[in-house]
């Protein structure tokens, strides 16, 4: 049903402005504090020039070696990643790197709340997989690199989507770890 | 005593790398997962040359909307800046931006941990100042835009530097906020 998209999220907008759009609600209510972390970058060479702002001219994007967002919830910390598929049927693992699976593995073991957030493209549905599952899955990857959308319905959690805010995760987050 | 600092830290390092190295130690010990965020920049341009990576060509560097670190311990949340001061008797606030106070306002709402850490360049003395004291010296400053070091002694929590890490942080955050 690739009309979900248009009732759901689907103003052209990315998971990404999406997700950053419930933090700002949630932010907004004081419910949450959590943002997207900066892009890592490289910077190689910097100009200063008189009587103006520094300006960079040369510089290379690093490769993150966390999760992109992160904040806290009734005072636990939250962490998560957050990516959007166009596979039908999977999740290809190669959208998660090994350096953002072993960060998760520091954060489940300080008892943080972690998980991923997956986007299916074409119907909007949002699952929630939390860290321990998606590590799972990722330490017994073999030939297929990647999770089975069926397995994400049986194991992950449905999150709901709408308006303010567009993905409300932490009505998943409340009936999952918090309770 | 201007020898503590060739004792402790004093290695021509500056507070953010001696943090940093602390925050390598915690994550090493499994004791803590805390990060400093990378610096937010603006991209304005970017070159995409064939076989090789993208390279930025403009950017600028954008002023940070929240506190430089945060991260998981014992489940809590922590988020904290970290400031050096050459100042001898006091603690400058201009250091510190209003949208920073602002998001440790926040953060404190949500039940974070949330403090300063100040270093007095030639002592290399390191307090730690909780969040609402901090934002209540913010919030009634007059002419005065500073903490007098006397106030930093009394209202602020000395913290224990070495090696291994240097700046050990957390052991006050135990004493404060844990117990
Ligand atoms: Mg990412
Ligand atoms: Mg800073």
């Amino acid at each position: 049903k690739p009309n979900a998209s248009i009732a759901y999220g689907g103003r052209g907008m990315s998971f990404e402005a999406d997700i950053d759009e419930s933090n700002q609600f949630y932010l907004m209510k004081e419910k949450a504090v959590i943002h997207k972390k900066p892009t890592p970058i490289q910077i190689v060479q910097v100009d200063y020039p008189k009587r103006s702002a520094a300006v960079i001219k040369e510089a290379y994007f690093k490769q993150a070696s966390t999760t992109d967002y992160n904040g806290v919830y009734k005072g636990r910390y939250i962490d998560f990643e957050a990516k959007e598929t166009k596979n039908k049927t999977s999740f290809p693992l190669q959208n998660i790197h090994l350096h953002q699976v072993n960060h998760m593995r520091t954060v489940v073991r300080q008892n943080g709340i972690c998980f991923l957030l997956i986007r299916f493209f074409y119907t909007q549905e949002v699952y929630l997989l939390d860290a321990p599952t998606l590590i799972s899955f990722y330490d017994n990857q073999k030939e297929r690199k990647s999770i089975k959308k069926a397995d994400i319905e049986t194991y992950g959690h449905m999150v709901h989507t709408g308006y303010q805010p567009f993905v409300d995760y932490l009505r998943t987050v409340d009936e999952l770890y918090i309770k």
